[in-house]
Formats: C-alpha cells, sequence, structure tokens
C-alpha cells in the first residue's frame, strides 16, 4: 500500500479567542499549514474539514465551503463529523482518497469554537456525542460517563486517584514547553490531589478544558512530493477506525475500549507493524483515565498496567513509551473538531525533530496518534513514519 | 474506471414521525435497504451516514455510530455533513471507497428529524447553512435567500411567479403517486398562484416542506455483486462535487449555480457521458428556482430556458426529460439528511421499473442525481445507469 505524505502542518496556540470567528481560526492554521509546505494552495483538491458543534456554539453549520474560502482555496470541501474524533476522521479519509488516486492534495484537519458557552452550556453541547435518549436523560454528562469508566477500571484492574493525577502531572509537564498548549505551566502531585472534585473519582485535574483552536495537515501523495521537491520526509503507513455502541449501558464491560483495539489492529495491519514498534503517541486524554484505557487498547502496555505507567516512569519524555509529548487533550487542550489534526501536527513535529519535546524521541522513527469520539463509541489510529 | 452496483435501496415515507426517535427512522430505512438487496449485514465494512442539524432538533450529535447499531451494524460508521447535500455527499464517498478497494460493502444514506421544531424554529435552524456573520446576522433565511436568487433570475433570463407555479404543479403531479411523498395529492395552477407570499416572488407552493425521513442505499462493488449472485442492475457510473462562496452577496452572480455545474462536469467526465446522454434526473427543487437554476447549471436545458421548460412540457413525466418524477423535495419532502440518499433510490426504482412512475421513462438508461446545500455553497452530481 502506498504511503501518504505530510507535507506540512499548521496549528495556532489553544485557548479562548474570545470572539474572534471560527473561520479565522481555522484560516490561520491553514496558512501555517501551507507556508510550512511549500506547496500553491491551487494544488489542492479537496478539503476534508472536522467540527463536532457548531451549530451550538456559533449557529453555523455547512462549515466546510466556509473553510475552504477562508483558507483560500477552490475546491470540493466535506465536513466530517465523529464528535471528538472529527478531524481524525476527515484525515483518515483523505489518506484513503489520496491512495485511491482520486486526489493527490488535500488539506485536512478540524476546528472547533467552544468558549462562545460557559462552562455548563458547553458541557451540556458535549452531551450531544453520546445517546440522547439513553445517557443524557438520565442526567450523564461526559465527566460523569468518565468517572463511571473509572470506577469500572478500578474494580476490574484496581488504581486509585494518585495514579490518575501522576498523569496529570506528567501532561502538563510535557505541554509547558508547548508554544500551542493552552496551560504552560507544571503542576504538582499535591494541587492534582487536591483540586476540585467534578464527578468522583475524578477531580478538575483530570479534565481537559474547554478550548478554541484549530489545526491544519496538508497531505500529498508520494509522487507529487517527488514531483515538487517537497522536504516531507513523515509519511502516514496506516489508519484504522473502530466502532462500539454509543451508550455505556449497552456495551460488555465500561473498563476497555474495543473501538480502539479494533482501530489499532486495523493501523498496524495497513502499516505492517505492531504495537511494540510503536515508539510514542499522542493518546486521547480528555480524562485521565481515557489514557489509561487508551494505551492497553493499543496494546501499548498490558490490560491493567495502563494505570500505574505514568507513576512508574513508563509514559513520561524519559520512558520507555513517551505518551502525550504535546501536552495532550489535558494540558495542550481539546478544541474537539480541532483536536485530532492537532494530533498528527504534534506527531509530525516531533518525528522531524523540529518540536520542543523532540529530544525526548531522538533516533525514534514510528509515531501513533489516537482519536476518540464521546466515550470510545468512535475511535480513530493513525501511524506516522520518519524517513531516516 | 470500475463501476459500483446498488445492491438495494430503502425508504420510508416522508412526512410527520412525532415522537419516533431518528434512530428508528433510520433503522427502518436501513431493514428495507437489506431486505431489497438480499445482502447481510455482517457483510457491511462501513456506514457513510448524512445528517445536518441534529444538534438543534434531536440534541443528538456522534450519529454515525448510533445509526449503526441501530441499523444492526458491527462496523466503522462516519457522519458527513454538507448540510441539504449531506447523503448525497455521503454516498459520493462511498463510491469513491469502494472503488479504490478498501471496501466491498457501504451502507450510505441519511436521516433527519425536523417536525420536533415548529416552521419558525425549523427555518431558523436551517439558516446554519447559511453564512452566519455575513447573511444571517442580516435577516436573511432560506425562503429570502432563494427569493433573491428568483429576482436575480428574472432580471437576467425573464420569467414570472406563473412559470414557477407550473414546477410546483408538476412536481405535485409526479409525487402524487409516489408512496414515500409527503404531499400525495396534485394542485391546479390557480391554487399554486393564489398561495400566500412567504418571500416574493416565492409563495408558499414555491417551498418544500418541513418533513421526517431517513434513505439508506447499499453499495457493493462489481465483483460482490458478481460473487454473490445479486440482482443488482443499477450502478453509479460517476460522480462529481463542486463548492462555491457560501454567501450569496460574495458571489458574481445569483442567476447561476457554478458549484453545480463543477459537479456535473466532473460526473459527466467520470461516468464518460455528456448532459445529452441523461435521460431524466431528480434535482435539488427546495425552491422552484432551485429546480430552473439545476436543470441549465447540469447542462440538460439551455440558459435561460429553465424557467419554460415545465410550463412547455419539456420536463413533466411525458417531456423529452423527466424532472423530479418521485415528487422531488417540493412535494415528496426534504428531510435534509435524507434527501440525497432519497434522490439515489428513486432513481434506481425508476431504472429499475419498479417505479410508479417508471412507465415515463421505460426504456431509458441513465438517470441522474443533483443535491446542493444551502444556496448551492456545495453540490453532488450522481450518475446512475442500468444494464439493457
Amino acid at each position: 500500500m502506498s504511503t501518504v505524505r505530510i507535507a506540512g502542518v499548521g496549528l495556532i496556540p489553544f485557548g479562548s479567542y474570545g470572539d474572534r470567528a471560527g473561520r479565522e481560526l481555522f484560516a490561520a492554521a491553514a496558512l501555517a499549514a501551507f507556508e510550512d509546505a511549500g506547496v500553491e494552495r491551487e494544488a489542492v483538491d479537496q478539503l476534508n474539514y472536522g467540527n463536532f458543534m457548531g451549530a451550538l456554539t456559533e449557529h453555523q453549520g455547512h462549515q466546510a465551503p466556509l473553510m475552504a474560502e477562508a483558507a483560500g482555496l477552490s475546491c470540493p470541501a466535506i465536513t466530517y463529523e465523529e464528535a471528538c474524533a472529527s478531524s481524525g476522521a476527515a484525515i483518515r479519509e483523505a489518506v484513503r482518497t489520496i491512495r485511491s488516486g482520486e486526489a493527490e492534495v488535500i488539506l485536512a484537519g478540524g476546528m472547533e469554537r467552544m468558549t462562545t458557552l460557559d462552562t455548563g452550556e458547553a458541557t451540556a453541547a458535549l452531551a450531544i456525542a453520546a445517546d440522547e435518549l439513553y445517557e443524557v436523560r438520565g442526567g450523564v454528562t461526559f465527566p460523569s460517563a468518565y468517572a463511571l469508566m473509572a470506577r469500572a477500571y478500578f474494580e476490574t484492574f484496581g488504581g486509585d486517584r494518585e495514579d490518575l493525577a501522576h498523569i496529570a502531572v506528567k501532561n502538563h509537564k510535557n505541554g509547558a514547553a508547548n508554544p500551542h498548549a493552552q496551560f504552560r505551566k507544571e503542576i504538582s502531585l499535591e494541587r492534582a490531589l487536591d483540586s476540585p472534585p467534578v464527578a468522583t473519582p475524578l477531580s478538575l485535574y483530570d479534565a481537559c478544558p474547554i478550548s478554541d483552536g484549530a489545526s491544519a495537515v496538508l497531505l500529498v501523495s508520494e509522487a507529487f512530493a517527488d514531483d515538487h521537491d517537497l522536504d516531507a520526509p513523515v509519511s502516514i503507513t496506516g489508519t484504522g477506525q473502530g466502532g462500539d455502541r454509543l451508550a455505556l449501558q449497552d456495551r460488555e464491560t465500561m473498563a476497555e475500549t474495543p473501538a480502539t483495539a479494533a482501530a489499532a489492529k486495523e493501523a498496524y495491519a495497513d502499516a505492517g507493524i505492531t504495537a511494540d514498534d510503536v515508539d510514542f503517541a499522542e493518546v486521547h486524554d480528555c480524562f485521565t483515565i481515557a489514557e489509561v484505557m487508551a494505551i492497553e487498547s493499543l496494546g501499548l502496555v498490558e490490560p491493567g498496567e495502563g494505570i500505574t505507567a505514568a507513576r512508574e516512569g513508563r509514559t513520561t519524555a524519559d520512558g520507555e513509551i513517551p505518551i502525550n509529548l504535546s501536552g495532550g487533550l489535558k494540558a495542550k487542550g481539546h478544541p474537539v473538531g480541532a483536536s485530532g489534526g492537532s494530533q498528527i501536527a504534534e506527531v509530525t513535529h516531533l518525528l522531524r525533530g523540529d518540536h520542543p519535546n523532540s529530544d525526548a524521541v531522538e533516533d525514534t522513527t514510528v509515531g501513533l496518534t489516537h482519536s476518540a469520539g464521546g466515550t470510545v463509541g468512535s475511535a480513530v489510529v493513525t501511524v506516522l513514519e520518519v524517513e531516516q
């Protein structure tokens, strides 16, 4: 299977953008990607765009043609909505379209404005990623859903709040060096443990923030990269997607995430690698417990080992398999529709050696991204590799 | 380029479904498609699903995995959002994915619940397909936007309200025989002309209704159809997509729809045909004036001739090129996310000879569908052909 090259990536710092329109944010990320790539806008065949809650936060649907216009493009544009995995799905489909030969150059990414709502409103809006009939009407929001998953995990494999706090400490430490991170400060274990409860056993520092942000990735065929003599050492060599029942109550277990395992199995086979070949990963840590389940379902650690991996230093920057060197959703921020693209951009920088945390992965060749929707009712996994 | 076979199609009558959940509607359409196809659910590799305004009408996003579950599927599922062209885009991407060899069987379609809102609320919700900053805040809704387009058309090419009324009469006549149509009654020219004004020059019978509905199309590779000895005489032989500025004010003209022309050009080239080869079409007549611009931009009539085509009997069931034999969005109804898939299902029935209006297209081989988003900021065109 032919690979797809990453010609350039573009990010804006995640955070709060006041009254700026979402189109401005995506335009800025796209501009950065074009500057990084050295590719003309006229070469773009298609825009694959991810957005989740624009109908609620900006009263704006039909965003793809609007974002194409904002990015200076004149090409067909498609919006992908897969909850928190929206731009992960948009990028996976872009890879498949380029491989098929139907396009040579696709701009893919996403955007989310969230701070137009207050925290309560945003939490209610995010809940549309859960099952409205069988979860939301019963009072489930995402903090409570992940709290249920954490309790199920603790009952199945053991672990406690302090194990989770070590993940928050690790991700904040990683994010402190990242110019695109919403939170650029380290936190102490005590501070994480003393933070106010949100939904027991999860407290404030177990949760990612409400964020505005955008991401853009310029994907090209190998032939295009060669013909245009592009400096594009990083390729996407594998993708996979998995699905599950949307409502937690309909699943066999709440302590594991089979959609992630299915996506990883497909992505590894697609890339011709195994989990053992992965050197580092950006995973979907909307809550600290989500990182635990992600690295287990991805096969990066054994079942039951994810909970202590940060505490034991296995997933820290100097550990055997660094996780979320960007800061993760936890510290970098989680503008829902932008997060999947942001992960791809961060891994690209890390593999190219031009990321503030690149030293942690020097001489490595395989990075992975994992993007999940809702309580992992959907998951997208992408394998990235760099030429030596 | 290999073709993609339509193994089966499923529709439910469009209309008002009271308090039934959207998932029930899509499950019913999917069930009908599986029964029509004689294919097992286990064979499905992927669900491509279109929905536009579920966040506003059912407070439900992340619908694709939910609909997969409702349809009895265990496979990855993706939501496509392209405003009123959402399932048109979902089906186009399904065709491209099957052609690439990455999937053999894809269920594609869409669903929309709209009658959960009253007419005023639904009109406001639909407006998220327009440019919120530069159109909606200025008071533009879709009836007024299409009224502006009608005025621009009249100034450029001539025409009047009576010409438009002939289109409404034609589509109601076609819809009267369709068991899936929301309005199954003929109307007189006088009744159309006497209907109350909505946005001058458009009146009530120039507008499609607010609808609930779902559609499902089971697409398979030629190899799968052959291996399983399927009775699947209709193929999708070409697709195309075009885009335009979202806001009317940013376009060079409001009297033409270049996104449709671009989509048609690509679809015709893809299928290896010209507009002259098209025997009949389902086009996006959210308002009567939209049908006029569609058939001109598709090249089915010359520029300026679309306005009188219905009056002159060129586009009636017994005319040279029947348009909207299903009743169109005007009489069949327009559950936004379902409409593109509905058009494909209707053309499939017409080409197979098992549609109440099949007599009108006996011995023809090429049907076309045209699905548009907003004021044609995006457009998807699909060419269908039947084996003789």
